[in-house]
């Protein structure tokens, strides 16, 4: 498989290493990163994007900044922890996938923490295998997807696809694009319409050269585009990521996803959400109460930095948008494709009960069953 | 009235005056334009734009272009008349106003060349004062437009619109955005909306620069967020421009207008089209007759000149959509404001049917009344 790897560790292990996405596609530049500030601002300025990438990132950034330093006690590292988890968790508001992620390795360190006074050693190890193992889950988790969605798109398939919810998003082969490298891989064939994606471009600029490295047909368009070709009739199917997926099945993506669920529905063309279970989010019931970033007004007035506004102009940069459940004709996770009506409320509290790669979860709640349908 | 002034005569008359809207909102650059070459490609890149406005330059350009040579007989003026008009016609495709306009002051030409002997002199001062009718007109036209238009803004009201439909698209204080004007002008309280409008951002680089410059407060979004606003209840009325209205109502506009159309019908925002009687092209019976502009693949890959996608990398990019009729709300002429069914075949030939200023034209088809209401 020709796609290309957004995170894993340095050699060493004691750093994260990211292939800086800010630099795409004009250098392929990786760096490492062992302090929480270099992480938080890593995720801060998307050179680390994509809810999937950034709780996997959140997690093993915090693990490597963790590497207990020199003489450090105990409850010295465990203060540092709790200060470290709780900056990282915040660096972006709106994808559920960073607490998630922190929470889940903090849950590690606490069950390794079986009499209250492993060392910091100890510890730090148990944080880097529940880091570890999000990686490889996620990698997992982006297959399973691409498993499950490929099944949606006949040979010779047209896709439209919004923002990047391809390898550079997640650890792996990707959320919305998955399907799409799944096919390739198959000999199915397969082409890919990319928004450009404003304000960041990550369409042209990450969506265009990903697909392009593994060989996949893509044609850039501007965001205004999409619903003049969905009315062209070229589009089999449109297929976006997700950063929150309320309970009720609204789903928070991308600035500009919601305006191309309803060129979609307008004409009558299918829109999927491919996310892993992790960015359903059963605490909130609904779209409305997802909390969505506003961005600098300069990500609006100079596109790729370039003043194009006349300065200080007012802008409205939100980040992401909120398409309501009734326009998603599928939502596709790891363990299969739901339809609506959308019910992820009664699922309980373990998110793990929508597992990667169709395992069943130890405390999966039973309801989860009507999840797994082709899982 | 502090509305920009996008074209004119130059002091002597003997060149098109234009402020060079490539060089927007950075510099105020003025240029005068003396051959068909200068007007062309002043159309072309998009120098001079705006569906009336390329209208008037044209009319305008080829005059000041004609201008008799030291010792020019009249039968080599003609035939250079007529080169020079069949290029500056077929500058840009879409907006039916550029030949519209041409054929205009040629047909002045001809009426002035009464016993087929005029000198070159006198059939160039009736090119001009042909076009410069045009310009007159056209004024008038706008300050029409917003008249009628302003009827259907509260006090207070929230507008949004899409790529420039300003008094840098027009001579006057513009066509969508000249109610926005009137109502400034009579002390109503108005805000604007403006879609960015990739690829080549007429909307943060010339909207908001024009509104700001009269003192009308004004928000830049990227096309995409524009759903995303109309779903918030921020606006009280979408109003554009258009390129080309064909005979059912089908508007032509900048790429991007369809996906507004969609957004505001899916939040029951009124959406108007407003746009001098010259857009209507009675000869095209819908809108899939409109020939669609199809420009350079750079200015997606490459936003405000900066390479953003992978060099190469396939893009469609038209420059205009086909908004159908019955997603139109309204379209206001300087005739007054008109509801669908839109049936403007029956106007006839004449397009000055549609009279600017009210004034009625001696040819007007008798079934033009129904555009008249308020006129």
């Amino acid at each position: 498989m020709s796609t290309v790897q957004s995170i894993g560790w340095s050699p060493a292990c004691d750093a994260l290493r990211i292939l800086d996405q800010r630099e795409l596609p004009h250098a392929c530049v990786e760096r490492d990163l062992r302090t929480v500030d270099e992480v938080c601002d890593a995720i801060r300025t998307l050179a680390v994007r994509g809810a999937p990438a950034i709780g996997a990132a959140g997690a093993m950034g915090l693990a490597a900044a963790m590497t207990p330093r020199a003489d450090e006690a105990r409850d010295a590292w465990t203060a540092r922890l709790r200060d470290s988890a709780a900056r990282i968790r915040a660096a972006r508001p709106t994808a559920v996938n960073l607490p998630w992620a922190v929470d889940r390795v903090l849950a590690a360190v606490a069950a390794a923490d079986t009499d209250g006074a492993a060392s910091a050693a100890t510890l730090a190890a148990a944080l880097r295998d529940a880091a570890d193992a999000i990686l490889v889950e996620d990698r997992a988790m982006c297959r399973a997807i691409g498993e499950h969605g490929v099944a949606l798109l006949r040979d010779g398939a047209r896709v439209l696809t919004h923002c990047n919810a391809g390898a550079l998003a997640t650890c792996g082969i990707g959320t919305a694009l998955a399907p799409v490298y799944v096919a390739h891989e198959r000999g199915q064939r397969v082409a890919v319409w990319a928004d450009e994606t404003r304000p960041l471009l990550q369409g042209s600029r990450l969506t265009a050269w990903e697909l392009a490295q593994a060989g996949v047909p893509v044609t850039v368009i501007a965001d205004g585009m999409a619903a003049a070709l969905l009315r062209t009739g070229t589009i089999d199917a449109v297929l976006v990521g997700a950063d929150r997926i309320a309970a009720n099945g609204d789903a928070a993506n991308k600035i500009g996803t919601y305006a191309l669920a309803l060129a979609a529905r307008a004409h009558g063309v299918p829109f999927y959400v491919l996310a892993p279970s992790s960015t359903v989010d059963v605490a909130t019931p609904d779209g409305a109460r997802i909390p969505i970033e506003e961005r600098d007004p300069d990500e609006v007035r100079a596109p790729m930095g370039r003043a194009a506004a006349p300065a200080g102009v007012a802008v409205w940069n939100p980040a992401f948008d909120v398409t309501p459940a009734h326009l998603i004709t599928g939502i596709v996770t790891e363990s299969g494709v739901v339809h609506p009506p959308y019910d992820f409320s009664t699922l309980g509290a373990p998110r793990s009960a929508l597992t990667p790669s169709g395992e069943r979860a130890e405390r999966r709640a039973p309801s989860a069953e009507r999840h797994g349908a082709q899982s």
